[in-house]
């Protein structure tokens, strides 16, 4: 048995998920708060490597070694060593072969715009302020045409190494909460910045800049420099890490506020 | 005429709206900034003078002087020279006669708990965490005897000099909004550290360690010794100041999320 963990973070000061050179990351963080508590070096293996700024409520890591500390009293122990914007949510005792990437069955991403005049001070690391009005219908309208299994290219930063850009999306949504405007999308997986290209082709098209059928076209020419921009990263939040089926069932009927409480 | 400003701030990071020697205040930066824009030393009068930590959506405060840029163009160009942290939500012009602090008809505050089982790293820093079930029914009717006109010398922090301890709180409020539970308050006036006092004498009640009738002791026997702990300042929000008789017409009925938006 190996232990998974359940991480929450404001990737507001940080490099990103994945360690680095050039600055703190969220995994080098968690990796040092273990190593405090099993006094020797500890190294976790994030499910997905999320930008500098991207934040997580529900990110997942699993620890490769056996640990001192069963998995109970694992995320009260850690969350003593973490500063106050990372926090373990949870954490699970999972069979040898399960992989925190390599197991995930399905992700569910989400992006947040203020579409109000004045940006709260508390919300202002969390979402992307867009002024002009943000028409719903026409932005769900065109995520529409990412549902289905296609190639994704288009939507992937062209600097990526990865070669099988195949990926299914399950479900999509746009709504609004107040004067946010959130996006959710369930895929199987996701290419590397593919949601804020996502986030930077639909809201051009639901500001009448552009025509729904733009997407589809993306898909169809699997080329980057005719998609929408890269908008900022901290307007992202890795919601969900699916490791079953239950993905099936779609995402929670329930849209929950601007931060979902749902897995809190 | 002169200019009044609506300020919101997540007041973490600061000393508290007060200009002092040992830090970076609210008031000093957005002194700072109105220096910026008219070249020369401008002074600002708050309405209430929240303590290190405590948080605002509706400050108030008046600028004595007559500026170059009007009212409408204000918030707009104050908002460029501060940071994320603090926003001028609005500009008015306003008589000679207005004071912010002097000219207020009655104040609403917020305190907020998480009563969840994990906090969240996005609301840690603005609410403060009770991990026992918080009886909502008890805090209730423990805040009902807050209601009317009394000396509140019992909630007051003993090193304040005020000499006047007579206020009156027109309403009073405590609901589950998910995971935290609120407590709205709306009065007159606010004698020094008394939200915070307040929070912490009916959190005591609410969690079956003395009776709502305490509450009722305290102003009748007007002794801080006897009355609860102050709470952490964190969970404190000045939510809006009314300079009409507004107030009475009550707090908005929709029960606001977490952080209201209602004013925002």
């Amino acid at each position: 048995m190996k232990t998974a963990i359940v991480i929450e973070y404001d990737g507001t000061k940080y490099v990103g998920w994945q360690r680095q050179e050039n600055g703190l990351s969220i995994q080098q963080v968690v990796e040092q708060a273990l190593s405090k508590i099993e006094k020797r070096k500890i190294a976790i293996v994030g499910a997905g490597r999320t930008d500098a700024g991207v934040h997580a409520i529900g990110q997942v890591a699993h620890i490769n070694c056996k640990l001192s500390v069963p998995a109970s009293g694992l995320s009260m122990a850690l969350n003593k060593y973490l500063p106050d914007d990372i926090s373990i949510k949870n954490a699970y005792e999972v069979p040898d072969d399960f992989h925190a990437r390599k197991s995930a069955q399905a992700k569910w991403y989400r992006y947040v715009f203020f579409n109000g005049k004045k940006e709260s001070v508390f919300y202002n690391k969390t979402s992307v302020h867009i002024r002009n009005k943000i028409d719903i219908d026409l932005m769900n309208e065109s995520l529409q045409y990412l549902l289905g299994t296609h190639d994704f290219k288009g939507f992937m930063t062209t600097s990526s190494k990865i070669l099988n850009t195949e990926r299914t999306i399950y479900e999509v949504r746009a709504f609004k909460d107040g004067d946010y405007v959130i996006i959710d999308i369930l895929g199987s997986g996701f290419l590397y910045n593919m949601m804020r290209i996502i986030a930077g082709t639909t809201i051009k098209i639901a500001l009448h800049k552009a025509q729904p059928i733009w997407i589809k076209q993306i898909i169809d020419e699997a080329d980057r420099s005719i998609a929408g921009k890269k908008l900022d990263a901290k307007g992202l939040m890795l919601m969900h890490i699916y490791y079953d089926d239950s993905y099936k069932e779609g995402l929670p009927k329930e849209k929950t506020a601007y931060i979902a409480r749902y897995f809190i």
